[in-house]
């Protein structure tokens, strides 16, 4: 069986994470909405009336199966491609960890737009200021030192020990956006976050990861995503 | 066995959904935060160095299992109680709709709070009036539009048909803090979603919800929690 993705094909977005777990697991799957007439068929299946249409996408057919939410997705990645616990407690642990990150998302997409996602950046210049720089004062050392203690709590090369998961993709992910991102806030900051920064490489140079980085299946960081870099945001 | 609840014990926010799939079940479990000592007791399994500590409230100790992130804790308890779906399509199903009523109630929120969540209402009045027009504008006819659809799709007492859900208790959550936080927005846009307020009525009327609503058990809504009424934003 090959997956589809459906995602938007110019943004990483939240398709991200999803396609950084099929790229690992070396799952084969097409990233539907890239190829011709994709986009349009993407909205269709979130537009039918019956059945169980996705809010938004990303969303995966798998066989006869539509799942939607990044988090739900890789939920069900992780069991079938072992980038996850096989016990319930581990399974529940590291769906909580994804969750959380899922959230951090959230706030780096409202760094530059605290007014909601209908208005343009340019018509919310001001209140951005002012919600990045909360979310590199307060919120950034919260969220990425909760999981540097984790990092450093287990003891292990991945969060949850010596086992990759998919929550260990995801956070190279927020590593590499925010270096994206925010240049100069992120250099300033990584020695706080020392395990993280080793965590990034490490699954840099995996080399199902280290391939698709090099491929064109990596679409370019660029402003349109989640990760978006506004000089007047990074100082 | 007994559960365990803990979270912030006075405000309704993210612990509600658990507290009505909780008093639904019929299920016994503490409210630990609210008893004596509880804060102190769930500030200190929050700031274990090892193991599996929660970011944040709520969360839920069902024996040796500490479980976090709302979805994550209604996706155990929806299994255990007959609140969700036995097949796997099922449970995947209302797991995704629960993640997508996640992310609309980080929007409410953000109706008060556009600028982070570390500054006080006070210092962001002006930019949570642009936030909530926006929110009425495009976002509540989206996401309750979605819900809306599937009632009438469905053709069934509660989302996914004759059998009620956690999604369908979380759902009445949504439409009864609505209705608290914009009561003149509210009543204009309902008679746009007849089959969500039909649903809302119903739950209301179930037999342990309704116990549970009129008990002080139930916290009454307040301006510290996600729905607050701030005449300012309701016009």
């Amino acid at each position: 069986m090959k997956y589809e993705l459906y995602y938007w094909p110019e943004i990483q977005g939240r398709g991200e994470y999803v396609r950084l777990a099929l790229e690992e697991a070396g799952a084969a799957y097409v990233d539907v909405a890239r190829g011709p007439r994709g986009t349009a068929a993407m909205m269709k299946m979130m537009d039918a009336q019956k059945g169980t249409p996705p809010f938004a996408p990303p969303f995966l057919k798998a066989g006869k199966l539509v799942i939607g939410q990044t988090a739900n997705i890789l939920l069900y990645l992780g069991a079938r491609h072992g980038l996850a616990p096989k016990t319930e407690a581990g399974r529940l642990w590291v769906h909580q960890l994804q969750l959380t990150i899922t959230d951090l998302v959230v706030e780096i997409h409202d760094t530059h737009h605290p007014l909601g996602p209908s208005l343009y950046y340019e018509d919310q210049k001001a209140p951005a200021k002012k919600r990045t720089a909360e979310f590199w004062g307060e919120r950034v050392p919260k969220y990425l030192g909760y999981f540097e203690q984790l990092l450093a709590g287990g003891g292990g090369t991945y969060v949850t020990g010596r086992r990759l998961t998919y929550v260990d993709l995801s956070l190279f992910q927020i590593v590499d956006g925010l270096r994206y991102a925010f240049p100069k806030r992120m250099k300033a900051f990584e020695s706080d976050v020392p395990g993280l920064v080793g965590l990034h490489d490490r699954i840099a140079a995996r080399p199902n990861i280290k391939a698709y980085l090099e491929s064109e299946r990596r679409i370019p960081f660029n402003e349109q995503g989640i990760f978006r870099r506004y000089r007047e945001l990074d100082h």
